[in-house]
């Protein structure tokens, strides 16, 4: 955390840009269609500006607030909106576009900026 | 990425479970509202068992599918579901929600468990 040394100055923490996809399949029951779209998502990982990437689906948690009916979030960090948009851009992201878009029924995507502590 | 050495054992990326929470305020033009509840995310951003929290508003992207109307994007990373348990667990937990609750219409939570690459 910031601030801890009292008398340093203090230093803003990086601000980062955070592109959340929840993808929800047309046939969420389809294991074929589950490991075919994560086939794309592996493929999707390899977008140089990617800083980091989670692929994830949907944890035990179960409460009336959590979503849990999309089939995986796909989490990633870029190091600015520049990143970001030359992600959106970029031939890997038109390819998955391409090849895996027929799978899915809908996304939503949270683009939030502001900075990481860990 | 996993993999690239090739002739190495594979090691399978460590899982990470994520916690996204969007606050979507009930005065969202309220910039005294704004601020305190990110006064109580940043005191809530103190429970030990959190390994990396981002705190963001929405990024200037705009597209039909990006949901821009939430005030504040809480995403958070532990290292296990038990860790996140601690947290919802957590007296500052309850003292976030027991000061701030009043301040939201809504919360939409993704909690999601996967391998994370960097």
């Amino acid at each position: 955390m910031a601030g801890l040394g009292a008398g340093l100055p203090e230093v803003a923490p990086k601000e980062l840009f955070v592109h959340h996809v929840l993808f929800y399949l047309k046939n969420p029951g389809s294991e074929t269609d589950r490991a075919k779209l994560l086939e794309g998502l592996n493929k999707l990982a390899k977008v140089p500006t990617i800083r980091m990437v989670h692929i994830g689906t949907p944890a035990a948690t179960n409460r009336a607030v959590i979503d849990r009916d999309y089939a995986f979030s796909w989490l990633c960090f870029f190091d600015s909106p520049a990143d970001e948009e030359t992600y959106q851009k970029h031939p890997i992201h038109d390819e998955f576009r391409n090849n895996y878009a027929s799978l899915w029924e809908k996304v939503v995507i949270y683009d939030a900026v502001g900075p990481k502590r860990s």
